[in-house]
């Protein structure tokens, strides 16, 4: 039985194609999102066309026992979760005080915060008993600072890097493999960049800044590094790791 | 008119002994606490006695609107709110994550984090349109990282900082004064530290590291802090600040 | 007899100002500078003038056992060091790689880490005799954050950084307080920002930014922050602030 | 021709491990330590015999020219540096303020950071024309938290850090990666942690705490790491990242 990935999160970014290079690398992805059934159908054909192996879930992981009822579905049906993926985000774009009202702020953390304590809870026993398992949490700048306009997003990225190092201080020694992941640039993902932009501003920018100019994060090259986390040996653990495109600067520069 | 001091958290620890401070100073020191109406008459009538003004309102602040209309009846019974203490914390004791049910972790965050943006949301437009204000924040060491056993404390107070910076980044150079104040040790304070302990344990701790030898930082010295914040002049502002005894080693320390 | 403020870079900033205000708070300044023997004396009168005590002495840090000489005089002649501000910056404004020669580079480190532990290495055997003193070190942005131009500037000041929380480990609970300052924007000094502009574009940046808009750091603001750091109480240490202007953002943050 | 991975600090530990995982991976390896010309020569064999290519030289870093010279060598004589490991430590042990004298410090600070410095000096520009390049420099937690004893160690490799994060800041958009490795933990290597503990200390805790208890890093566990580093593609860059066995707390932890 091959081991289980699975994908909460799994867009037509970093999530679908993290699924897809652990699918090549010989893992059941189990790829999970809210909508888009003909896309994620389509992903997991593809996987399957290039010989792997894959299940899709619509679930909407704000509701109540959501993600608590996929992950015992998919160990009962499909194996022990080996590689959980958290990458659910909590992007508003950039709103001042005024315009976050509370429900969008309890959004960003149900999404955020909340949605990986869920998924936490319900998984680190099961990998526990294993003595093993990995959980690689797609993270972004807002999580080391606040920022104009993000009132919501770092709240709820800040509240998530600091469980990742909860989860990690009590079950690292048991084995399980916590990373936070830094997402400190543009994404060229048509599901979450694209969204935000326009289809017209979207290409633009990937005319200009992305394809050979590699000035936008390419989801392939993303998950190689995803890959390589879930592949280190315990005896050489990363728990935070920054990444960016080249010509990006970090976001502890300023021009 | 005095200026008025709002504490969210006038416990007897940080937040009562602030509020006398700054009565002493001459503001109306106004005190808000979830329980302990006797306590906080004690309060009131000991400022009032020292020749200040005070007023107490008991509210339980995770109520839907009990922090919004207490501050739309300070600012229209007793004055403009110059400053805003936040001072409710979320710590449960350790928890390992099984013991730290969604309940819990939720409440977390409705007190350290979305208290905080409930109070900021109402008070921040205030604030602008006299253009000067300060709200400090009291926080703690879970902020900057976690730790076994703090999955409900590290997240909510994770966020709260995070939100701090993004407060900051929006209202600052509109006048508004916000700093996060890092409490990285213990504090000789009944209502939180003694009611953890119990009563045996604490007087304990009191007896061989508090007091002459102190070890546990005292609520009238960290009021000192508090209010030369809240006297900083505009163009020497500090966001960022962190306060422990001077035998605790810091957060980042090992033995 | 007054306790002892030896402030080593006592120029026309920071350093200066800091003396001044300790000095009219009841300690005997020893101001201590490179050059400008005349604008040193004027300080030492002005303070004498107001009623205080204050001596000046001209040094070149750089040399061997210059700092070393000092102090030990300092202690002979005037009295114990109660309070030692390090204020030397090694700010050489932006330069490339290729533009940072090696004796640049060597002379940041001289200055900006070298010469706190000759001071420190000198001073805190002293202070620890006496179970008491406080080392307040002033620092920039740069000690937290590398950037563009800052190679020598912030590998000085991120070692000086390192150096303070060592020193506060070994120092702390014995009754040292070692605070380190983060100075985060433009301070309105004629003999840094000054000289670095020139007198006509310091004179139009403090005519648009300084002066009735506080956007320039107010040298005598800075000391009232230095001076309530060696007030605070040994249950309440602060070992690292923050300071900037309200119209500066921090330096996590980007417009 | 091979590309060509210099490795400054080549011992029997993560350098010498580190350059033979780059030599199978078919760059030329050139391998440069202080002393050991036996064991240095067997390093080389053994590449050689494992079909790959290797050169090794012994230098003293320390000494004014060598890191220059070295460089210079390698361009002129066996290749352009594709990729240069900067593994040269300052660790001294713990040792007190008093017992720590300024050479020693000055040591650290020519071993850690003036080191790097004249390295990337000499290699940057090189680099630059050729539009490519990577330094890995292995850093320690010394870098981010100064501690009791560690004040050379803290202050040499805080300063490392802040010149890694200024050499980024220039070079990163022209195409030269530059990543910050921070060690946090005990590497299982007899050059570094066998020397000193000893002999007998070092077998006991490697029969306790490492071997199949995984408690030790693995060199050649960390060299997957370095090679994944140099492997990413340029929209993809890490510029710190963190490493330690799974049953080690990271160093923000406290047990």
């Amino acid at each position: 039985m091959k081991p289980v990935c699975l994908v909460i999160g799994a867009g037509a970014g970093i999530g679908g194609t993290v699924g897809m290079r652990f699918a090549c690398e010989g893992y059941h992805s189990v790829l999970c999102r809210r909508t888009g059934q003909e896309a994620l159908e389509s992903m997991v054909r593809q996987i399957e066309r290039d010989g792997g192996l894959a299940t899709g879930f619509i679930i909407n992981a704000i509701e109540a026992d959501s993600i608590e009822n996929l992950i015992a579905k998919v160990e009962a049906d499909i194996g022990p979760i080996e590689v959980l993926i958290y990458n659910l985000g909590s992007q508003v774009g950039n709103r001042d005080l005024v315009g976050t009202n509370y429900k969008t702020f309890e959004m960003g953390w149900r999404l955020a915060t909340f949605g990986l304590f869920r998924a936490a809870s319900t998984t680190c026993p099961l990998m526990e008993k294993r003595g093993r398992g990995t959980i690689l949490v797609t993270s972004a700048t807002a999580a080391v600072r606040g920022n104009k306009g993000q009132h919501s997003h770092a709240s709820s990225m800040g509240g998530r890097r600091m469980l990742c190092q909860s989860l990690n201080a009590e079950f690292g020694p048991k084995g399980i493999h916590i990373a936070h992941i830094l997402i400190d640039g543009a994404v060229d993902a048509p599901d979450t960049l694209g969204k935000m932009l326009g289809p017209k501003k979207y290409e633009e920018l990937r005319a200009t800044r992305g394809r050979e100019n590699d000035g936008l994060m390419l989801p392939e090259k993303i998950a190689e590094t995803y890959l390589h986390l879930a592949q280190q040996h315990r005896s050489t653990w990363t728990h935070e790791i920054d990444l960016r495109s080249f010509s990006d600067l970090p976001w502890w520069n300023t021009d």
